[in-house]
């Protein structure tokens, strides 16, 4: 099949779209109808999770012409094209394999004379048994005592969604026996931030994980200095402290400063690396490699079901394409993030980096401007926390935000109390049920100041418990989401040339080669 | 002086600021003349701080008619009729008195008889003294031993404020041998947060705040009950390790179950709470009352300079009225906050609230519905880490979102590493100033994908270092830039109806009193 890349004003379901009369949601949502469409637009996700859209401003015919512009857009087609190993980062001229870190969706992908699915499985093989090797204590400090923490020294991609899965999954390992090392991370290059996590940890008993993919990433470089010099004063070999996940050609791949290095390669956006050995050698030093790979194994799941061409069975597409009418018909500039999970505080920070950096883009995949917005702006915080902050706004604000909710039945820890009959895990369920209500069904009082207009559209992925499995399920759901956003808005969702001009302006400010407004500013910061 | 309470919309010099031509960023930003903007378009702070906004779409005429706005909705006079006692949270039908708890702008604020001022320094005492006494150990655990750890159980206004001011302080505390005790949060109603935060203590010697203003919020109640238990488990007293922060009438003021009470009233927000007793209870605790007197200076002199007449000497209507102009004028829908320093990682969230809080709403204080754009969505996280995550969409997105940067001299610690010719802090330092220009002025390039347009604008808070004082001081500045928006938009900043219908349905879920979408909800959670 021959692929068009289209841009989304000229669709032709597009314009049937933004033609349709809106849906209102308050209504539809009210009564026994809202009930109805509970239980009828909910999309399986892997893991027993599902996707819930029935409070999204959307009915058959929506849906329909939504069916239209997937197939118009050839979603499904350009996500084969993608697995199967075509250049979709058309500006960086790159595969993008993140994808195949956890499974082989289509033909395999061979770069250079590499099958690349089994170059991504050899390194999380070596980086299983070089963590079994941590663990057992075979590969131990300079004193032949066991490494307790592991530290990541990485920004961006290396830091966002590794850490976020760390601390997704760091409660459910206690309880489940399985935390082997608490893990650290380091990114700012402020100072203060390589400084304060190395007054908290036993530098002695610790192992650092550099992750660079070019192996010239300023912070990075700047921050290992911070833990060389730690290492030293205490009369520590940095080479026996530290490891490096980079790609082969960079100035780390082969160095004598570290006790091994991992790769990834140009195939694997910083963003979507949290299933590559960036994600990997923290995650199976921290929890165990057979955690790791269950954590890919959800992740796989989802993957597939990515895939399916029906609209109603890929929850990823339709979260997309709602997301797509909520921006460019409905107007709405901003999505948060719900999670009501304490263990996922900072899942809402790495989708705004796997969303803002994907799809914060004017122009289309060949340079040309579009005509439309793009990516709007991702933020959130965990429920019920939320609600006693921004949810004022959300709820009464004069813009509508549309919201993604994620709720589990069990809590990780499963430790609880009952007050007032019932469990502190049910009146969390409770509020995230109540919010989504509230923000569809509004409720009309006389004082203007307590009435609720309604009308404020949310999902909601559910699942039994947050674990290795259906932590990985969700974030694929999100990677995948992502990218046919970018497919729809026909941009390229794999580079970032926006983050480019500010490192450069910086890198001239140090070297004092400035003028006019830069000079300024250099002074008034004292450089 | 009469007080006109009109509408944003019915103002002469908002109609005059909506036929101005916008500026030219890029254009005025550029060349030598970018240079002298940033001298001139600066107001000074307390602390030595300064507010530059120099990158802000403004001129001489936007500034002009931003002054005439000023007076029209007689900002100044709003801000004395506040601070002089009158009942401006018409809603609640309420005083606003968080700037009492740090000095005395105007005449004395009696309620009930009670001298608020005074009621405020009291309490305060108050803290002081139960502060020292368990820092020397005269104030002790059951076996005699010292307190090391001050965990605050609380929610929203009651943790996002006190939780970020006490990261911003503690490594400064650390490096000046201040921090007498590290502290704790525990917020969600999610039971695998209490549960992780007691994992991570030692139980025995941690002393815990109960922070509660009405005595009952959901979340705090039930997250004492895991404290309670945990204390059992270990056999101690729960009594003899537990404190309240509430109000005189609340059930917790004067319960055997708290070694003490301290005091806070309805005329405090929570999200305005941070120098009351809600924050001066733990950071007093956390790093001695005399770290938290200084604190509240640097509000009280920040709380001065926001009572200038002078819109050109008076930083936070200043902010504001930019603000209002981005907003309303101009149609942006969201600020990023983004603070050049680690120790402000959570400075966001509580500006988050405080602000989407506090300005998302979409009555006036009448309750009449308004017709214009109230308070934007608030999002941010410190640099330059941001930079490697959303930045790509601020620099390249669709949309323009205002920018508010906060960048000091030097770190905290003063612990540094020169790599390449510069030190951490040069490198952080050099990289805000960077952006600022580069968001500005933009850069051309043939290849679309590489060309930046510019014209994107931000504002900057420079300081020497982040201190008590200074950190005070960029409380207060956001506290009253919030205050001086909602006169603008004439609303009520100081209720927060939005949030009580949520709160409402979750009882009813809770006491299986649903129908509709609100059973199938619950069900869909297994409640």
């Amino acid at each position: 099949m021959e692929l068009n890349w289209n841009n989304l004003d000229t669709l032709a379901s597009y314009r049937e779209l933004q033609a349709m009369q809106p849906v209102d949601l308050a209504k539809e949502m009210s009564g026994e109808n809202g009930a109805a469409r509970v239980a009828k637009y909910s999309v399986p996700m892997a893991e027993g999770m599902a996707y819930n859209f029935a409070a999204k401003a959307v009915d058959d015919d929506v849906l329909e012409t939504l069916k239209k512009l997937a197939d118009e857009a050839q979603l499904a087609e350009k996500f084969e094209y993608l697995y199967n190993g075509a250049v979709v980062n058309t500006g960086e001229k790159r595969h993008v394999l993140h994808q195949l870190t956890r499974g082989q969706l289509g033909s395999d992908v061979v770069v250079d004379g590499v099958n690349k699915r089994e170059f991504y499985v050899k390194q999380q093989e070596r980086i299983a048994a070089f963590a079994e090797k941590v663990h057992s204590g075979e590969i131990a400090n300079g004193a032949g005592e066991r490494f307790t923490t592991v530290v990541q020294i990485g920004i961006g991609g290396s830091d966002l969604g590794p850490r976020a899965m760390y601390l997704a999954l760091e409660d459910w390992a206690k309880k489940n026996n399985t935390l082997k090392m608490k893990a650290q991370f380091i990114s700012n290059v402020d100072p203060d931030d390589a400084t304060a996590v190395l007054e908290n940890i036993d530098v002695a008993h610790s192992l650092f994980i550099l992750v660079s993919k070019s192996g010239t990433t300023l912070e990075t470089l700047t921050n290992q200095s911070f833990i060389i010099n730690a290492l030293k004063r205490e009369g520590l070999d940095p080479a026996k402290h530290m490891i490096a996940v980079t790609s082969e050609t960079s100035p780390l791949a082969k160095s004598d400063s570290y006790l091994d290095a991992f790769f990834m390669d140009d195939f694997i956006g910083g963003r979507y690396s949290s299933t590559s050995a960036v994600g990997g050698a923290v995650l199976s030093l921290a929890f165990g490699p057979e955690v790791f790979a269950d954590f890919l194994a959800g992740a796989a799941e989802e993957d597939k079901l990515a895939t399916n061409r029906n609209l109603m069975e890929n929850p990823e597409m339709l979260d997309a394409l709602i997301g797509v009418y909520e921006r460019n018909v409905l107007g709405y500039p901003a999505t948060a993030v719900l999670p009501y999970s304490q263990a996922l505080s900072r899942f809402p920070a790495h989708l705004q980096q796997l969303d803002m950096e994907s799809n914060g883009k004017s122009v289309n995949r060949f340079g040309e401007p579009v005509k439309y917005s793009t990516g709007p702006v991702i933020f959130g915080e965990p429920g019920t926390n939320g609600q006693h902050s921004f949810y004022q706004l959300l709820h009464q604000g004069t813009d509508i935000v549309p919201l993604q909710f994620v709720g589990f039945k069990k809590s990780q820890f499963g430790n609880d109390v009952t007050i007032e009959d019932s469990t502190s895990q049910q009146k969390l369920c409770a509020n995230v049920a109540a919010q989504i209500v509230a923000f569809a069904c509004g409720k009309q009082d006389e004082n203007r100041n307590k009435n609720f207009a309604g009308g404020r559209p949310s999902s909601i992925i559910t699942g039994e418990q947050l674990t290795p499995k259906s932590l990985g399920a969700l974030l694929s759901h999100f990677e995948n989401k992502v990218m046919f956003q970018g497919f729809v808005w026909n941009i390229n969702s794999f580079d970032q040339e926006g983050v480019q001009l500010g490192k450069k302006l910086a890198k001239h400010v140090l070297a004092h080669e400035t003028d006019g407004a830069l000079r300024a500013y250099s002074d008034l910061l004292g450089i």
